[in-house]
């Protein structure tokens, strides 16, 4: 398949969309308009249908889009419609969250290997997986042919643990410290920077409180 | 203080700033280019030059900026320049790992309540904090005056977390469940939607390993 060029911010929302698109499956629901769509993702129908149009048209004037194959196209334009494995690097609290975090099977990325440069938490299971130290990482991203790997270290780690992806082959970081990490070229890292989203609800909590009026404040 | 009008990406850029300049002002460094925070945080120094013209001039020619003055105005431009009390509901392994997360105390949030629906879980600790049981929410609200609350429940009971943290009072909220909430009027709604950041890199990984060349794979 020839790979369509495809701004970021479409390709940040294609996600959303397959996760409600999903959740509509799930509940047998077969159709459904780009106005329930922005309703319930809180988006301009109008984007919605401007992002799907992108893909070809794939709704119908009165219809609405047609779930099931909406979620089929969606896949493919994410490259989701094959299985991709994931490392996880760092196994405290968050690291076991994410490792019982049962939502990336069905979206076709699942962690299958898990490390931590602690010799002590060799061999502890979380969820089935075996907790490896570093040495093994490059054997395992080979043998179990892993393409994306989770950061989930201290921030001072993290660039050290990136760089150990990178020469083990993996091309797709997500990095969840609280540091900007080097990008080497060819390789893509996204940032699940919480503390920077929670940092800046502050500007809004004043600007909610003080300076806007008579929307609906309690 | 009246506030100033800022665009959100600047106002979501300003946390990172900060979190570097933190790192500078700890070892002791007292001066900064836009050159070196444009090389650490790979952004583009004329960016970061506009970015902070926003609130003044605060950087002189070829001396850069001064790192502690700099931090002192982001503070205030971001309204941390007074402590935020926090709320978070959910303590499953996310949950916890975020109340044990340090680094929100130096940049004036804090946790300093936590709430659970599983009665079973009451009065367990989590990083000296005691977890309360959802009837024991607004009190809480009101007593410490906490302004901002974090969603860290299953996707399917966000929703009816966040309108308790509404009712109670809370105008600022980040929500980690996989799902789009419905926002209140005058609430400010922040997602740490790793899953989609997730997914999202399965997009590049094909276009890196397929379709782009020459630019050190390895």
């Amino acid at each position: 398949m020839k790979p369509i060029k495809i701004s970021e911010a479409v390709v940040r929302r294609l996600p959303i969309y397959l996760r409600f698109l999903n959740e509509l499956s799930l509940s047998n629901i077969q159709t459904v308009s780009s106005q329930d769509l922005g309703e319930k993702l809180d988006l301009n129908p109008a984007q919605i249908r401007k992002d799907l149009a992108y893909f070809g048209e794939f709704g119908r004037k009165g219809v609405g889009y047609n779930v099931d194959y909406l979620i089929e196209k969606i896949r493919q334009i994410l490259k989701l419609d094959k299985m991709m494995n994931v490392a996880l690097v760092g196994t405290g609290n968050l690291g076991r969250a994410l490792c019982n975090y049962s939502m990336y099977i069905k979206d076709n990325m699942k962690i299958v290997a898990v490390f931590d440069a602690d010799e002590s938490k060799k061999g502890t299971l979380i969820n089935h997986l075996t907790v490896q130290p570093m040495q093994e990482l490059s054997r395992s991203v080979k043998q179990l042919d892993i393409s994306v790997g989770i950061i989930t270290v201290p921030a001072v780690e993290a660039q050290n643990v990136a760089e150990q992806f990178v020469d083990a082959g993996i091309r797709g970081i997500l990095n969840f410290a609280p540091v900007v990490l080097k990008a080497s070229p060819g390789v893509r890292i996204h940032n699940a920077d919480f503390t920077a989203e929670l940092l800046s609800l502050a500007y809004y909590m004043d600007t909610i409180n003080g300076s806007k009026e008579g929307d609906g404040a309690l």
